[in-house]
């Protein structure tokens, strides 16, 4: 080090000792998005300047590596979403960070782990974050900064999914539409793991050989267009069981489909509704055939499980199963936190769970 | 007796008496409806008489007392139900009768009793009724005639209702449409006994007071109209409780209106589709609402719970309550067996649940 390196060190921990100023000169100046109003995220959200604090008893300080960019975040944002945080707001809802101080009684976490923040509405979209030890989770290094930085969402909801709305055993079908969605995705890769068959619907579109293909990779049993669908003579023919289970993102004319293939019993969970249609519910299928409609949304079973031991078990299984490869991250782009806009845009722009997930890059 | 009258009695127990003609005789000829194929009802069902044997070991001889025509007879005779009894078949699903014999081995029903059938698609429209002990079940005489005729659909199809898709405590508020139906007012009454509040969604009608009045005298909290629930404050406003639970016969718009006012998380649960339009579900209701879309159907229901102890305490605490007067009987006219496509086309004019029931009365 030189002598005036050492000079101008020597002065700044003088002056800011009590704030710890040194150590994050030596990383970089705490930044965070903020909005104070809901609107369109590109006007409404400003970059500032943070005051970080140290950890006190029981908090870890870390600094975050990546948080990706969802749809929810978006709509957030926008007001459109039924969980409002408090204005003003930063937002962000998933992400992955390094642990660069941990306060007093912390034992279970040290300096260097990575760890996922695990509370709704903290805020993401930011390079530090101060938390309470029992509010992130520690996961392994070797964890893929993707599967880690996306691991709370969309695995999660493939995960309860399939989990809590009937009891599925290997050798069962699942169907879902909106096939190639993220969460999608993991519904395939999670049952191909479960040894459960999936029958995927995806919409026709000009690639779809190159799709089925990649859904094929994943592990999905049968890929099914929107049309194809509706002449199948895969469930009446005995190839495959009646699915025991339909996962709907879509809503509209499709749900309506699928819910026709469906086993007597049958639950079909909807967790979004790309077509922007709602349900329609025919009276028979709901007293004669006892079809259930039911609804999930990740962050109320969030809320609802904080501290329950499903979901350290879920987490633990989503993560063994990722650090095999068995289960990928989404398809995605890093865009550095100085580009966020980029970021919001893309999102924006390519409506929905379609596509690309963009992923805010904290390394400077 | 006269000296006639006992030759022939002689020679009649003489020539039959393998068959106990004898005791049939003093009684009524045996007969039935019967249909060979499905269609209009008041083509395709012949009266015909029948040959009954004695009661085997374990079997009981019924003289049938009475039988409802329900909506769900002329359906299944139609070939419109989803369960289809192998034809020729007898019409009929509920009644109830005296017990005429008892085969060896029968212990706990004597001869006089009152019983109801507990078998599905048995076929009810008959004088008599030869059935295995463990499909009847005893009822006490002073149980009235109509109540212990319609026990085995309306009053368990509300009580399942109420009990099986959610908790409901003194207190909580149920929602019903159709709420003029012979079984919402069984659902109206056993509210009532359970001290839960229902809000009672009717159609506009020329003698709206007169059904309010009606229906305010069997316990229900509040009736509004179609109308009225479009506009009305009396959730918002906190006056009631949103409803843990709906209870849907109608479908269409006003199903939609329901879901509009019920607790998070609770179910709607349909049982009818009086208005022919399905149920429309907005994506939102699922996801973000936790709003559960369920069928019940009493013939699954029973054929599932055959011999559970679940079916006999549903049994006991119905009889306990029609004989305490806190559940009546629907409004029914009672029609002779004789004059059987009276109660059958006056079921098939008055559509579906709404208006009287018609009862077959065997007395001759």
């Amino acid at each position: 080090m030189s002598k005036i390196a050492t000079k101008v060190l020597g002065l700044l921990t003088t002056k800011a000792s009590s704030q710890n100023a040194f150590k994050r000169l030596l990383s970089t100046q705490p930044s965070k998005l903020v909005y104070s109003e809901y609107g369109d995220p590109i006007k409404v959200i400003q970059r500032a300047n943070e005051d970080i604090s140290d950890p006190k008893d029981g908090e870890v300080l870390i600094k975050m590596l990546a948080a990706p960019v969802n749809p929810a975040d978006i709509n957030t944002i926008q007001g459109k979403y039924p969980s409002k945080p408090p204005l003003p707001a930063v937002p962000g809802n998933e992400g992955v960070g390094k642990v660069e101080k941990v306060g007093g009684g912390v034992t279970d976490i040290c300096v260097g782990d990575h760890v996922v923040p695990l509370t709704n509405n903290l805020g993401t979209w930011r390079t530090h974050l101060l938390l309470k030890k029992e509010n992130v989770l520690k996961v392994p290094q070797k964890l893929g900064l993707v599967e880690a930085a996306t691991l709370t969402v969309n695995p999660c909801t493939a995960f309860r999914m399939l989990r809590d709305f009937t009891s599925l055993k290997p050798g069962d079908t699942v169907m879902q539409n909106g096939a190639n969605s993220a969460c999608g995705q993991n519904v395939i890769q999670i049952c191909r793991s479960w040894g459960i068959r999936t029958v995927n619907i995806v919409r026709e579109r000009p690639n779809l050989d190159e799709l089925k293909a990649f859904l094929t990779g994943l592990g999905a049993t049968y890929i099914l267009t929107e049309e194809e669908l509706r002449t199948t003579n895969l469930f009446k023919s005995g190839e495959v069981d009646r699915p025991k289970l339909a996962l709907n993102c879509v809503g509209g004319k499709n749900a309506l489909e699928c819910t026709r293939h469906l086993a007597p019993g049958a639950p079909m969970v909807t967790y979004g509704g790309m077509s922007r249609e709602p349900l329609t519910v025919p009276t028979s299928a709901l007293i004669f055939k006892d079809i259930q409609f039911r609804g999930f949304w990740m962050t109320r079973w969030s809320k609802d499980n904080a501290n329950s031991v499903d979901r350290l078990e879920m987490f633990e299984e989503l993560i063994s199963l990722m650090t095999n490869n068995e289960l990928q991250g989404p398809s995605h782009k890093m865009v550095n936190f100085d580009n966020y806009k980029e970021a919001l845009m893309n999102t924006m722009t390519v409506q929905g769970m379609i596509g690309k997930k963009y992923i805010l890059d904290f390394h400077s």
